[in-house]
């Protein structure tokens, strides 16, 4: 088993009705003004910014709102928020939303200390500090409620990059699964999937991690069981939480103990899809790349997919474990190749000079560009 | 699935030669002196100590040393050395061995603050403040490497209590897993079962934390295969790896999500068992009670017990499982029964009244003194 660190100090308040904790929590650590962040408005609709502001009232902090950001967060109005929260003076950075939202205030919290916040994307700048970051979260999918890391596009360089750091960890964030009930069906696979594209980034990366493999099989279970279920009954509370716990579990640290960082190389395909067409849902995205990669790769090693192949699915080939997983995603409603997803092959070369602007595609299973050029042909 | 809250700050370095890392950390958090705390000298044997005075040096921290604590530790040798840390100033606590050593250097931490340490133990003074704590893991069982628990028995008293404090989570936790190839494999088989015991405690306390429940199994099965696998060979590292990360992880926050902070019933049978004879490692005593408890209650909540009866051991009953859980303890050499243990039976009652001392037994399936004198007799 390789070597590892493993550090996560974001606290956790995991239930219904958890969000009261939240001024409590900020009162606690002196806080007496913040920026709270949000999308569009959906927060508005389930009941978590009625929550949040009630909770904020009641412990004494006063706030200031940015309403507004996107899925694939941009850069242009982090900038924005930025400059906002720099003019307030304000101390913490609230986040109520899905992982844009969180992404876009870890962006913020580390800003307000940079000359620009896109030199920490691209290296130039380092992030010594950050505001503290608090959260509330109304989709499970991304993990940033309980991570380090964070994604921006720049929409001018079409570059979807990220940044990672220990300090833009949130100091507490408030899971409260009950407020996910209102998404749409296709809301929630999307997550699942990516969830299960966080935890296969790890998985196929050191077959001696035992502990981590057994972990991320019953992760993985739980979230295929449970989005089956929501399918069903989009309030079916047990499953809601189970597919939240889950998905915050694929992407704190956990799931990667012992593999090596993990591969990303998927993540990276996606980037670059999603970099180019900010309609396509990073988690959709996923649903197309993610069976790809390991039906190219499944070939080339095919110990370490097998084990997949068994537990996951009961199968003892990979191209079968394959098509099951690619049945379950259709059967969930995803898009099944990069044309599904409004890809033109016109831009397949386009995208593949996006890929591969990114000098190390593939942490473990390194792909130079005609194998990448190959792996875009099987899902277009 | 219950609300819960998670926190856990302590990082971990886990692998070959990371105790290295040790002084580097310490040096980066301003400490220049601390008290090495460990056993009865095994750590000089298995090369921790070496490393650690290394390590030490090479950043530039002195340190005292207080050697001598035994398994089961004990308070008046924890109040001797939190005066030894008092007279010296040191400014931080480097525990070096198993979870007596860990849990002494938790209370030394704690108490150097305090009027007398006992107090925090029977809820007479609250821990507000502990000097920061470092560890080095030569023995996986008790999970203490990753948590804010302490245990301490006060002979004078035979009471073997807990504390349990955010301030006393280790700030680092080095897990070199190759420091444990010269344990005995009574010693192996005694710490993976007092971590089976942590997840088991939490096990049957909630049937909707899928998630958790999953996650359980899938450490436990790791935990039994990797007991199973050093048993034929002490120094098959995967083996010794990925046991500890499944015993860290049994009690670190992790296997309790969503399952009502668990029972612990049967540690509250055990610490009496060991507190009226020391000389009862805490491992084999919880391989007497836990099969006992599992066979007392599984009658009166089946569906709970059949769980774990088909995911652990592919059995329909609960009864089979139970023979093949008490089969595999024995074919690693634990001891099957109270009298096995060195009990006489003129001691239950005495032992009956020690265990009562402890007002909720049971945080899940409260047990009346009527049901541990059963239990008790099922046992001996």
């Amino acid at each position: 088993m390789e070597a590892f660190s493993f550090y996560n100090p974001t606290k956790i308040l995991f239930g219904k009705k958890q969000i009261a904790g939240l001024g409590i929590q900020m009162h606690r650590d002196g806080i007496k003004h913040c920026i709270l962040i949000a999308g569009g408005g959906s927060i508005r609709n389930n009941g978590a910014y009625q929550q949040v502001i009630e909770s904020l009232d009641q412990a004494g902090i006063q706030h200031i709102e940015a309403w507004g950001v996107q899925a694939n967060p941009r850069l242009d109005k982090t900038r924005q928020i930025i400059q906002q929260a720099k003019e307030s003076g304000t101390e913490a950075v609230l986040a109520v939303g899905g992982g844009s939202v969180i992404d876009t205030a870890k962006a913020v919290a580390a800003g307000v200390y940079l000359k620009d916040i896109w030199n920490a994307f691209i290296r130039k700048e380092t992030i010594k500090e950050a505001l503290p970051l608090y959260t509330v979260l109304t989709i499970s999918a991304t993990g940033s409620e309980m991570n380090g890391n964070a994604v921006i596009t720049n929409m001018e360089t079409r570059q979807k990059w990220g940044i990672s750091s220990t300090h833009i960890y949130p100091r507490l964030s408030i899971i409260d699964p009950s407020l996910q009930s209102t998404l749409t069906f296709r809301q929630t696979a999307n997550g699942a999937m990516d969830a299960i594209a966080h935890i296969l980034e790890f998985y196929f990366a050191n077959e001696e991690a035992l502990t981590t493999l057994a972990i991320n099989e019953a992760l993985l279970r739980t979230i295929v069981d449970m989005t089956d279920r929501l399918q069903k009954d989009a309030y079916d509370y047990t499953a809601r939480a189970n597919l939240a716990l889950s998905a915050t579990l694929a992407l704190n640290g956990l799931s990667g103990m012992g593999l090596a960082g993990g591969d990303w190389g998927c993540h990276g395909i996606e980037h670059a899809c999603s970099a180019l067409h900010p309609e396509i849902a990073h988690g959709e995205g996923l649903g197309v790349i993610v069976p790809t990669w390991i039906e190219y790769l499944g070939e080339k090693y095919p110990s370490r997919f097998l084990r997949w192949a068994k537990a996951m699915w009961h199968e003892d080939s990979i191209s079968s474990a394959i098509c099951r997983f690619r049945d379950k995603l259709q059967s969930w409603g995803l898009a099944s190749s990069l044309r599904d997803l409004g890809i033109k092959e016109g831009e397949l070369n386009t995208l593949l000079d996006l890929i591969m602007q990114n000098p190390s595609l593939g942490g473990v299973f390194k792909l130079n560009k005609e194998e990448v050029r190959l792996l875009l042909m099987l899902a277009f």
